[in-house]
């Protein structure tokens, strides 16, 4: 258990800041990791955390909390009937707290000025690059409770693909897979393949939200994405799986993660199967080489947006262009830092302890979409591939 | 299709508001279904709305916006760079928007600020009470197509309530399922029981996950909280469900919705196996009396408060409290306005075309926990009760 040398680091920043406090809100609306990143609680909570390195915890639900939770002092948020202004005057008056509390960058507008009026002897810092971004650097780097945890959700990840794979390439699509872009004359070329036992999208996507569990995981990472040839166009199939074919002839996306302590993997598959158009292989073939090209220049000390601008340049130069980032961070939040895109604002550097995506892609409105994706670890000395998804071939 | 009708009442909104106009966002970390509810796109863009009743569309994904969204103009956002401050700085620009623009209230403090000072003749109204308000009170009256939607939902969830009932009830508990509050010598009271086909959360969770796409729903309106006699003492469980035995002796809380086209509905069932404690037995009485008691005062004109005080009021008086709201509004957000609470502020009133649910619930950390949850449309006179959930007792 980290929480605590993880609250010192934060507390030594406050004070180094000359801050009171900082309070943190994991909320509906509004999730912040940093919660469960500092004493273990999942969600839905304030934290204020103090220089002397003191957490108080306010959860909505309690008896979720003791079973969880480690901090100084947990008060149930229901004391302030739920209402962040009560809890704020009544905690930073408990403490008689003076000066400055930073509060996250993300609460709104609207918020802070309340905050600000109802108790106006303190200033209230609320920017970008405070305390989000001190904590984000810091769960960035992960530390080995974090990277067991993450190993742990790659290795279940890592057996779940073969199983996938095996039961996808061993069944093959059948006449319910055959509704877009299905051609219908193929089936004479596959005798012998047995109908597939995974067909739908929703197959697919359900067996892994039980395997997930079956394997020990805490459950997926984010709703599985499993999109069939009609609908891989989309970079984020809308919905993420429904009742249609999956894995018939044309290009499928699978994209899922499983969760272990809050810790997630990311990999994405894709299946290409039956003879594909000259477009088809073209995007195959780009997206594998771009997939190899970021390999070849991820290692520690490698501005992020340079692998990306790389990524960018070939697809561009194929008259192709990639709608979304080449990968991200991954730790309690799908989406953290490290950055790993081409925007000119990105000046994140890879250093040992990340723990990143690497998921190139290209989308087409007939030809469908490509997406490979899996997860590093960056090392000393370059990086430990955590993760095995690939591009499927099947006849 | 009515996204004509909803952007002109918002647009008459801002001409009398004297807004020279309205942007949203709907991102990642800050979900906002008052695009989708204005344009069919249903998630990740930008939407300006300008008071002549003028929609300017930025989605991330533009393939699907091209097949599921109206607007007066579409735009990709990845010509902003994904930029909140850029395509800002561009779209009231090329629209020489001058005086004030409304900002939807949730928007980050350094995010405003930012804005502002990227477009300094424009004067940023984000607040409590303006544009989401305003949405969110025309969003509270269900419209002809939202309603249909709702209760094509609700009419699903009763097949689904209905096929699960009969599931639970034909098999009952096997050893699989006597871990927590197991009590092995019941066994012999149930002799010719066969063994449950839903024996774990994980089980009950999945089936309704598919079941809800095989009656054409979109999926499922929030992820499936199962959870068994050792974890129902959880107002949210965590993890929302797991390996775990579901259904067994003591107390199970399954609370599920399914959404049509973006509209959702949301029960709870809770299962009562076996002979239960004096509390427990307590705790379900309590529960069924507040549900009755809140059935008795839903009708338009009514405060929702009135109707949670007198709730809270019969709970205090048994010695227990109940650590959530009474109820909630019900649409594209699955918690939205009315709001259905004891809480001082809320002055919200019933009104025909409003969509609740009615939840009483209790929750003790060794009796585990009891909720009640079914969905109403107020109507002219009362109330259409739109779901069938209950209490299922089993031996």
């Amino acid at each position: 258990m980290n929480y605590r040398t993880r609250v010192e680091r934060v507390a030594s920043w406050l004070a180094s800041e000359g801050l009171a406090a900082a309070l943190l809100v994991d909320e509906e609306e509004h999730r912040n990791p940093a919660i469960r990143y500092l004493t273990g609680h999942p969600s839905d909570a304030l934290l204020f955390v103090l220089p002397e390195a003191r957490t108080i915890l306010l959860p909505w639900d309690v008896n979720l909390s003791r079973t969880l939770a480690v901090a100084d002092e947990i008060i149930p948020y229901t004391d302030f009937k739920r209402s962040l202004a009560e809890a704020y005057s009544a905690i930073t008056s408990r403490f008689a707290l003076t000066g400055r509390i930073e509060i996250s960058g993300g609460t709104s507008y609207p918020l802070v000025r309340k905050l600000a009026e109802r108790v106006p002897e303190l200033a209230i810092e609320c920017r970008e690059g405070g305390i989000d971004a001190t904590i984000a650097r810091q769960r960035a780097i992960k530390d080995a409770d974090e990277l067991a945890k993450i190993e742990e959700a790659a290795e279940a990840t890592n057996r779940l693909l073969a199983t996938i794979e095996e039961r996808l390439a061993r069944s093959g699509w059948n006449d319910a897979q055959s509704g877009a872009g299905g051609d219908s004359a193929r089936r004479a070329d596959t005798p012998g393949r047995r109908p597939s036992d995974l067909p739908s999208e929703a197959d697919v996507a359900l067996f892994i939200e039980r395997e997930a569990r079956m394997l020990g995981a805490e459950g997926t990472s984010f709703e599985t994405l499993a999109a069939g040839p009609a609908r891989s166009f989309g970079i984020h199939a809308f919905p993420a799986f429904g009742a249609g074919p999956f894995g018939g002839p044309g290009l499928s996306i699978l994209d899922f993660g499983l969760r272990v302590d809050g810790y997630p993997s990311d990999v994405t598959v894709t299946v290409a199967t039956g003879k594909l158009t000259p477009r088809q292989e073209e995007m195959i073939g780009l997206v594998e080489e771009a997939y190899d090209l970021s390999l070849a220049l991820v290692a520690p000390g490698r501005p992020t947006a340079e692998i990306a601008r790389a990524v960018d340049g070939r697809f561009e130069r194929a008259g192709y262009s990639m709608p979304h980032a080449l990968g991200h961070g991954l730790g309690l939040r799908i989406h953290e830092s490290p950055a790993v895109n081409s925007r000119e604002g990105n000046t994140d550097i890879l250093e040992p302890g990340m723990v990143i995506t690497i998921e190139p892609g290209l989308y087409h409105p007939e030809a469908g979409g490509v997406r490979k994706e899996n997860d590093l670890l960056i090392t000393e000395n370059g990086f430990k591939m955590l993760t095995t998804a690939r591009i499927l071939r099947l006849p």
